[in-house]
């Protein structure tokens, strides 16, 4: 059965506590019970992580390349200037589809801009939770169709 | 039953034929039936349309107030530069789905800012026609549960 | 007795259905009813006409040479980006006043810079239907007295 | 009987002596003359003043807080750059209609950007004469119909 | 005999009344009878539209697929906008030559900018009429040596 | 017993009036009074100062040199674009503390930038009438040991 | 008794023993003592931590949350750049005061602008170990005066 | 005899004073008297002002048409913003010509841009003193011989 | 008989030598040949030459007009920086077309600009040595025909 | 014996296993090998580390001061953005080489800032292994030779 | 005696042939023969020399070194791009004055920065002739009075 | 035996007598002669050459193509402008390394920038002499091992 690593970046283990108008009260831990459910029905393996570190999510990725099939990843504020990040995701050969909880571009400046979509297979945001399950259904649809 | 618009914008009425390398081998109609067939899976009706005119898409927008219940959006070329696009899915009050089937990220630096994001529910991009379906899930999920 | 063309551009027909919060209550057929009034009180003709399509506001403008004697033109969305139709305003040879309803300088960025102006004989913004019936003074007064 | 603040920013004691070819050879003597006749037909009471210093412009709306119910004013030179010009109309809470006698984006780059817009409750500009008179109108009308 | 499009784009129709001191006096209609003359000379046959519309112009590039081989191009003001004009361009697989009766480098800033040259075959600007002409000539040899 | 000069720029007179979301109820002579009595308390003599005139301020900067041992300064709206008022400070040999109310970062783009912070010995902003009463100790503490 | 955590961030481990002509000689002890020392006085119980890495601030931030009522936050090198660092003061709901040693506007220009100054409570910089002691106390105010 | 105003703008009444490392130890009065000396030497009678309020440089440009023949102009710190300085300078009918002391071009970016130098006859910068005095030479020149 | 000079910049010695992906494997001798046979056809003497010097390019142009009647110019290199390359042909009162043999739009960012093509008559690229020939043909129409 | 210390940044540790057409096959093993062998021959002891996090490449730097007497650092993805890491080497006062393996000027527009450059000895890049050995020696010829 | 190069750059040798409108009647002969004139006057021996040629520019500084006492320098087009020629002047020890004949501030934007300026002792601009004069004279000044 | 050309560009002919501060007070004939020695270690001839001419250098390029295996190239004041020199290198298919006597990012930003770097085969900058001595090891690496 294939492998999903579900990857949170910084500040994402507060959501439900954060800025709700903004973000909604649904848990991290409420997203990933999701993200498991829907990986069960969809026939692959779900596993998921969080760190506030750009160092650990980068350790994180390349350790990926031993077990994963794929990547559901969230880079938090590290999307909008982490070049580090984006030379791991091509450094991996894995498909890695990039999601946000909210609707960058009605929100600052600074976060209309992206270091990570250039290198990833796909980009899905604004829908809350919804980024993140219909990121694993894209992802699970190349893993195992790879030429789609 | 909830009804759908799926409104494509210029060129794509050329997708399949079009620079293959870019956009693939599928159709247009290919993607209609596709959104059809998942449209009676999620339980709403799927209407689709294409027009390569800024001013018609616009009139298309309009009408879709009187009987859509949410619109799946790929704007094609005026996603970078259509105020009156933008402010089209703003004066309809619709959820609106962008999607675009290439990564704009990894094509020229004029597509990497978009119009009409900012005024949309999300937006799916690099995903070939999972962007669309993926969408349609989407928009699907946001129409039955509007508070989600 | 003078004639004046009201042109509106792409979103206007919404006008009164669309954010009352910016634009406020009042139709366009209201608009175009008190443009006929004070045309009336001002001795010119005054013919209303509205669309979204950038193409077909060009076409009207052309063919107001042959039977308007000025425009008061609110472009819209297309204010921000269109040479096409600074560039039909330049070609005829009609006194044209750039009218807005909303201030456009409270608004986003990018309504703060318009491709039109330049060609206007004036602009008039920010005073809601009034930004309409001043601009249709103005112009009656350029009209009857060109060398102002 | 309302009263209007009509305010002229720096070099405009000059005009009609100046660039004629840019401004006219009216002088700000007519202007102010036009203006107190048309007030007398809207009834409300005009009162002009000019100054060519930044500060003494300050100081004069923030005393117009004191009779004054509205403010007709062509900022001038400052109108590009004046950040304290902009504070002081925020600070005083009257409706305020910029205007100006030439087209502004029609001129050097410089110009095509106002500080002072987007605090204004209208601008008006590129008539001439007319800029002040309609700004007049439009400043009536707020004033008797504040909800307008 | 081969056959080639002579695409006029938004205001072109106004020429020889638009304009002079910039455009000349010489109307559209006169460039299609220069064109269709050197065509015959040339031995390709000329067909010349003229259109306002973007979406229109997109059309007629689409349709010159079925007919044509190869275009010569005046995309008027939608040079310096039109990501869907350049789509359409890349998206058709005809030879495309850019043409400019005037010299854009000599007028506004924001006419320096084109959309469409880097995917179009040749650019000619600048000579009026002959760059209609000198245009069609080198069409003519690229679509007789498509190898040059 | 040292001397401190407290300025307040443009607009600063109206507090209290002007804008409590931003500014809170507290008026100028509020603050005067709490700086003269932490002055008392520091052992420094405290001459507080407004104008909205940027000459004024300049003036009044200049003659500081002649009785005062250092400068607790808002320069309003002037902070932004005063070249002349950074030369000023410049030109005095006294330290200067550069205050504001509210939190400039968190406001307008064009508030971001300050031409007079280079030239200050501190900054201090965000904190209501904590950012002068926190200036003034500041101030002290560099009067009293100038080589801190 | 209120909490508060002195945050320090990278290089500031160094301090006084780096670039002294920049910074002075004192070392981040002696800032810690002085702060400890300052909290007495003004009764809030004063914790320091310092971390080069950007992931261990953001934890200590979100700890903060369980013990302390404010946060002097010193961000080094972050300042400029950290999107996570923001939405780690964003997400924990308490006031927090930016404090720099240095004036960065004298320093280089991309010393000049803060990713972190639009969410803190108020700025302070360029007064040395006084920025921090003057924080302090500020924060105080703040915390046993929310409403200030 | 021709007459000619030396006008000295902010900060200019400190000199000798200010920053002597970067302006020199010469006073204004010295400056002023070297220049009423030359004037003698070229047949020109010279009278010399100074204010730090852009209002009363205005003012004072303004009268100058009523008796002076041209002008030696250090705009000081308004040099880079002031848009009104520079209307004043167009709308008298005087050659004015622009002098700085230092070389402005080797000091900070803001200082390497004049909104003033477009709307003079000349500029002269980096010389001290002598800016000034080769100044009025130039004058002179001009004013004897316009049409040079 | 009237004379055109063909001049040569920088690199085009080595046409045919150097990246023939880009160029194209015809030698600057085949194209001047080319030019000569054209020449003839059209009745215009025809002389060519190269220098990647820039001195040596306004050196020639300078002589040209002394025995030319016109210039078809391909500046290389030179095209995107040289102001005094723009000087020379402002200089000469001679036509000039800039030619460039491949489509610089398409090519880096930095080829998208010229300094030249504002002075230039007209502008040819991106037709291989059909971009020459072209150039020849539109300036020998000029020369015939100044008025155009 | 001098000691040097070699610092990989993060995603060197895949060198070799990551994108072998930009980086070789070579691993950061295979570098570091070479790297000890050629600190033999110049008689430098060379110790090597790499990571992936901003945080411990700042610590390890800090720690080096007590035991290197200088660092060949290859920056990675935090070249362009850390400033962080530009005070760390400020703060240590230790020569160092920043070395790259590719030509960050060829690859994408953000490579070709770096943060790290200004504040280092030199930089090597472009010259795969090369670069880390050419930087030794470099970095070893400072060491011996520190009034180079 | 002291000697002076007067140095003229790209296209001065067609002065009084090029452009009078903009640059007069007056040929670089004339300014040469007025140079050497007021040279005689003010007791300094002038030598003048042109070149279109950047390197034979570079080579006339630096041949300068060896007998001339300062240098009065037109750089023509070169202005506004040469980093070599900045640093000839900065190379050679020299006092140079920078002169124009036009104002650059009001032509082109890109005639707005100058290259140059920054290393010069001087600048003078917009005088014509008289920029050269003024030139030589404060250059005079200099070379007798070098701690002016 | 190899053969390599060491080219220095515009002012380093003044090498040890030009801002030693900046270059030091090392020749160009004492790099020249250290050049040589080092080839001779190394087995390649080398030959050295300067020029202060742009198109002298591109010459030197051209010709090198005909005898030499590579070359160390200072460009000099040409690095951040010449898009003539980046071509010719380009042109010649010969390895090109780029040397820097100083640290180009310490100095002005204009010098941050290379048109030449992103078309050589490597960059190496800020170590004096060494940078030439390591460019040429490097070269040579490169010369016997092309695959590298």
């Amino acid at each position: 059965m294939p492998s999903v690593l579900v990857l949170h970046g910084p500040n994402l283990n507060l959501l439900g506590l954060r800025e709700p108008g903004v973000y909604g009260t649904l848990t991290m831990e409420d997203i990933n019970a999701r993200m498991v459910d829907l990986g069960k029905e969809l026939g692959v393996e779900v596993r998921c992580f969080q760190s506030n570190h750009e160092g650990v999510l980068i350790d994180t990725l390349h350790e990926a390349r031993t077990w994963a099939d794929g990547v559901v990843f969230n880079p938090g504020g590290y999307t909008h200037t982490s070049v580090a990040l984006r030379d791991a995701i091509s450094a991996i050969s894995l498909p890695v589809i990039e999601v946000h909880l909210s609707n960058l571009h009605a929100r600052e400046e600074f976060r209309h801009t992206s270091m990570i979509s250039a290198v990833c297979a796909g980009t899905i945001s604004g829908l809350g939770v919804q980024s993140y399950l219909l990121g694993l259904r894209g992802l699970a649809g190349i893993i195992k169709d790879p030429g789609h």
